[in-house]
């Protein structure tokens, strides 16, 4: 069985980002994996009767594309891991993301917070969730305590 | 943020146990964890007109106890972790055998794994995921290429 060689964590910058991605800076040292981070921007979806989706203010793609490439710069620094792979992907799911990112760049384990959902939330599903069912790697869901 | 000290190796004795097996054991080695296996002997469950269920033999929960104990430990030997936990657990179901266990032996890394179902399978749900979403530590699911 083979060590993992390249850990992925996917980061939405919510609050918990540095906990997650402590746990997948450590992971990553302790295999001596390559480390990237990454993040969605999922496009804005319109769905009028549905209003448990998030409200997003509507901006344009390249500045929500510069934040976001800033925000990674930022975590990397906050996390102390200024070698990590950085790469933010625009105009699909969060899982189509996460999935294309992992084949593009050989990723065997992808790390991700996951809030255990019940309830209404986990029968809409999680991307903890979405991503465990399609990955084609091992995934690592970091428990978020909230 | 603490590293792993407790790894918990949740088996249902498929082909695959001995492929997740090896990772639990990787994982536990690198970060100087203990390794527990268990295995939940859920209760039968017979639903009329539920054909999807898995059929079992009724054999007396002695004979099951007995039987799974003994797998366990041929398990243990073959993946050459002789000091690992064992515990087999009955009459309940696989996710909450799991989270008692982790309860009572303070488990912080749940390793399972996942097949990564579609379709009917993945609306019926899968352990992996029940377990992901009820945890109270992390989880890692290794997925079983099948």
């Amino acid at each position: 069985m083979q060590a993992y060689q390249h850990v992925l964590f996917a980061t939405d910058f919510t609050d918990e980002a540095l906990q997650v991605g402590a746990r997948a800076k450590e992971i990553a040292q302790r295999y001596g994996a390559r480390l990237s981070l990454i993040h969605v921007i999922e496009p804005i979806v319109v769905s009028p009767g549905y209003d448990l989706l998030p409200v997003m203010p509507e901006l344009p793609d390249e500045v929500l594309q510069t934040s976001s490439q800033e925000a990674l710069r930022r975590l990397t620094e906050r996390l102390e891991i200024p070698d990590a792979g950085q790469r933010v992907i625009t105009g699909v799911s969060t899982k189509e993301g996460i999935l294309e990112a992992v084949r593009e760049l050989g990723v065997d384990l992808i790390v991700i917070g996951s809030h255990g959902r019940h309830g209404l939330a986990l029968l809409l599903g999680s991307t903890a969730n979405a991503v465990l069912h399609g990955a084609p790697c091992d995934v690592l869901a970091v428990r978020i305590h909230s």
